[in-house]
C-alpha cells in the first residue's frame, strides 16, 4: 500500500516536542453535528451506525471540517463503541438518547462470554482509515482512536450513558474480579484495534478515557489507568519511517497528570479545568500537552474567543521545544456556530506564530 | 431564645481541628429519598416545596436519619434554590426532572431586575432551623447551608439543571458584566441568608459550590471562588459562645484546593476524586477536610464498604489534631439500601476510634 506522504507535519512534530513554526490545532468531534454538511450526509446514511460503518460516508464527514477550516489534523470519523459492538453487545443509537447496547454486561455469565473480537469485524474501520489517508493526499495527518478499557467498560455494563455509573461501580465494589476480567479483554482488544488502525494508515492515535474522571482516587489507578497503560505499551509506535505518537485524554484527569504522563504516552489531553502551565511544571518535558479551551467559549463573540485562546496559549507558556497542540477541552457542542471555529483557528495560528517567532 | 446546649460536639471540634475521640460522620443529603420514612412524609406534604416550606415537615425529615443512624450532625432540610425563589424566579420541582424556574435570568433586563430578597420571604427556613434546634435537644449540632453565588447563578440562568451550562457560559463569555452583577447580588443575599440561619440556631454552615468544577481554570477563580470568598468573609462566626465553623464544598474542586483553603473557611469538602492525604499536604493545617467516600461504595457488600471506609481514613493519615469529618464525596444516592449506611457509620466510628486511641 503506497500512502501519500505528509505536507503538513506540524501536529506530529508538536506531539513529539520537536520545533514547530506555530501551535497546531484540531478539535475533538470536529466532524459533527454543528456542521450542516455533516447533518446532510448523516441524513443520507440513515443513522449514526450507517454513517460509521460505510467507509465512503466516514471518509466524507472526516474531510468536511478540513474544507471549512485550516485545521492541522484530521480524525477518523467513528465511535469508541465499535469495539464492544464487535464483541456482540448490539450497539444502537437511539434518537435523542445516544448509544445503547441490546446486551449489556451485568453478571458473571455475561463477563465469561466476553472475548477479544475478531478484527475482521472491524474491517470497515480500517478500510475507512485507508480511504481517508488516500483522500487526504498528505494534506494533514490522520488520527486514529479508541476508548480506554474503563470507558468502554462503563458503556458495556451501564448499557448506555449514565450520570452516576451505579451499575459498573456496584460491580466494581462487589465483584472487582469480574470488572478486571472485562478490562483485560477490553485492553487486549483495544491494542489490536489501534494497531490495525496504525497498520491501515493512522499517523497518531488517541485513547479517550472519557469516564476515568468519575472514579475515586485509588480506583482510578486500579481500574482505569493500569489498563490505559497496557494499551499504550502494546502499540506499534513507528510506521512509514515515522513515529506514531500516542495521546491519552482523561476527562477530569488533571489531578492525576503525573501518573498519566508515566503511561508511556507522547501527549496528554486535558480538559478546561486544568492549567496547562501548572501541569507542564508537574510533568516537565515528559509529554506534550493537548487542549484545553472550554467549548462554550465558542458561544461568545469573536473578541472573547480570541482573548480566551490567547489565555490558553499564554498559560502553556514559552514555546521552547513546542509540545502544545491546541484543542478544546472536550468535544465541540452541536450548537456551535461554525463561524466561531474560524475565529478560533485563525487566532491560534496567528497568535502562536508570533510567539514562536520571538 | 434559649436553645439547648450540645451533648455531642465532636463534629464542631473536628471542623476546628481540635482533639476528638473519633472521626465524626454525616452524609450530604442524609435526609432524602433512600429513606422510606422520608418518602412517606414527602407524600403527605404533596411536593418538594410543600416539604421544604413547612417547618414541621422540614424538622421531621431532618431528624429521620438521626433516628436510624449514629450520625454526628444534622443538616437542615431545605434546598439551595430557596434564595432565587425568594428573588421571584418561581421555583418548581417537576416530577422526574428536578428543579425548574418559571422566570430564568436570560438577558440584561432580567439581571437589572434582580435584587437581594427581603429575608422575611425566607422566614420559613429560619423557623425550621429554630424548631429543629429545639427538637434536636442538643443531641448533635445542626448545619445550615446555602448554594454558592455561582452555583445558584447557574440555575438562575439555565432555569434548570444542565449538562453543558451553555446558557450561563454564553452569557459569561459574551456579557461578563451581567454575570458579575448577578453574582454580586447572589453573594450579598447568601451572606444575609446564612447569617439569619446562624441567628436562628445553625451551629455550622456549609456553602455548596456544586457547579464550580464546571468552570475553566481562571474562570473558576473569577466567577466562583471570588464570590464564595465574599460570602465566607461576610459571615457571623461566633454564636452562643461558640465558633460557627464554615465549610466550603466545591464539587470537582481538588485542583484548586490551595485557593479554596484561602477563602477563610474552616473546612473544605472534597469529592472522591481527591486524595485527602495529598490535599492535606497541600493545605497544611489551614483547614479541616470533609469527605470523601464515593456514594456508590454503598452499593457494595458490607466488607467492601468497611474496606473503602478504612482507605479514606488511612489516606487522611495520622489523626494528630484531628481535622477530618467523614462524609460522602457527594449526596447519597436515592437507591442506597439504608443498611449500607449502618455499616458505613459503624466502621467510621469503630476504626477511627482505634486510630485516635493510638
Amino acid at each position: 500500500m503506497n500512502l501519500p506522504s505528509l505536507k503538513n507535519d506540524v501536529f506530529l512534530r508538536a506531539l513529539l516536542r520537536q520545533p514547530v513554526p506555530y501551535t497546531p490545532i484540531w478539535m475533538m468531534r470536529q466532524a459533527g453535528r454543528y456542521l450542516p454538511e455533516y447533518n446532510e450526509t448523516r441524513a443520507r446514511a440513515g443513522s449514526f451506525m450507517g454513517l460509521a460503518q460505510n467507509r465512503e460516508y466516514a471518509c466524507e464527514v472526516t474531510l468536511q471540517p478540513l474544507h471549512r477550516f485550516d485545521l492541522d489534523a484530521a480524525i477518523l470519523f467513528s465511535d469508541i463503541l465499535t469495539v464492544p459492538h464487535a464483541m456482540g453487545l448490539g450497539l444502537d443509537f437511539v434518537a435523542g438518547e445516544g448509544p445503547r447496547f441490546a446486551h449489556p454486561v451485568r453478571n458473571e455469565e455475561d463477563v465469561r462470554k466476553l472475548t477479544v473480537p475478531d478484527m475482521g469485524k472491524l474491517e470497515y474501520v480500517f478500510e475507512a482509515v485507508s480511504l481517508i489517508r488516500r483522500e487526504l493526499d498528505g494534506k494533514v495527518p490522520l488520527i486514529g482512536f479508541a476508548g480506554s478499557p474503563w470507558t468502554i467498560g462503563c458503556y458495556m455494563v451501564e448499557g448506555k450513558g449514565s450520570d452516576d455509573y451505579r451499575l459498573i461501580k456496584s460491580m466494581m465494589y462487589s465483584r472487582p474480579d469480574l470488572v478486571h476480567q472485562m478490562l483485560r479483554i477490553n485492553a487486549e482488544a483495544t491494542v489490536q484495534y489501534l494497531n490495525c488502525q496504525i497498520q491501515a494508515g493512522a499517523q497518531a492515535v488517541m485513547i479517550f478515557d472519557s469516564w476515568g474522571g468519575v472514579l475515586a482516587h485509588g480506583a482510578f489507578q486500579e481500574f482505569s489507568l493500569a489498563y490505559t497503560r497496557q494499551v499504550v505499551q502494546g502499540l506499534v509506535r513507528e510506521r512509514e519511517g515515522r513515529q506514531v505518537p500516542v495521546i491519552v485524554f482523561t476527562k477530569g484527569g488533571a489531578l492525576w497528570a503525573e501518573q498519566i504522563a508515566e503511561t508511556g504516552c507522547d501527549a496528554m489531553g486535558l480538559d478546561w479545568t486544568a492549567s496547562l502551565g501548572k501541569v507542564r511544571k508537574q510533568v516537565g518535558d515528559r509529554v506534550a500537552l493537548q487542549g484545553n479551551l472550554d467549548p462554550m467559549v465558542l458561544f461568545g463573540p469573536d473578541a472573547a474567543i480570541r482573548s480566551e485562546v490567547r489565555k490558553v496559549i499564554d498559560d502553556f507558556g514559552p514555546v521552547g521545544n513546542g509540545g502544545h497542540v491546541f484543542n478544546l477541552g472536550h468535544g465541540i457542542s452541536r450548537f456551535t456556530p461554525p463561524d466561531a471555529v474560524k475565529a478560533l483557528v485563525d487566532e491560534v495560528h496567528t497568535y502562536s506564530r508570533r510567539m514562536h517567532a520571538e
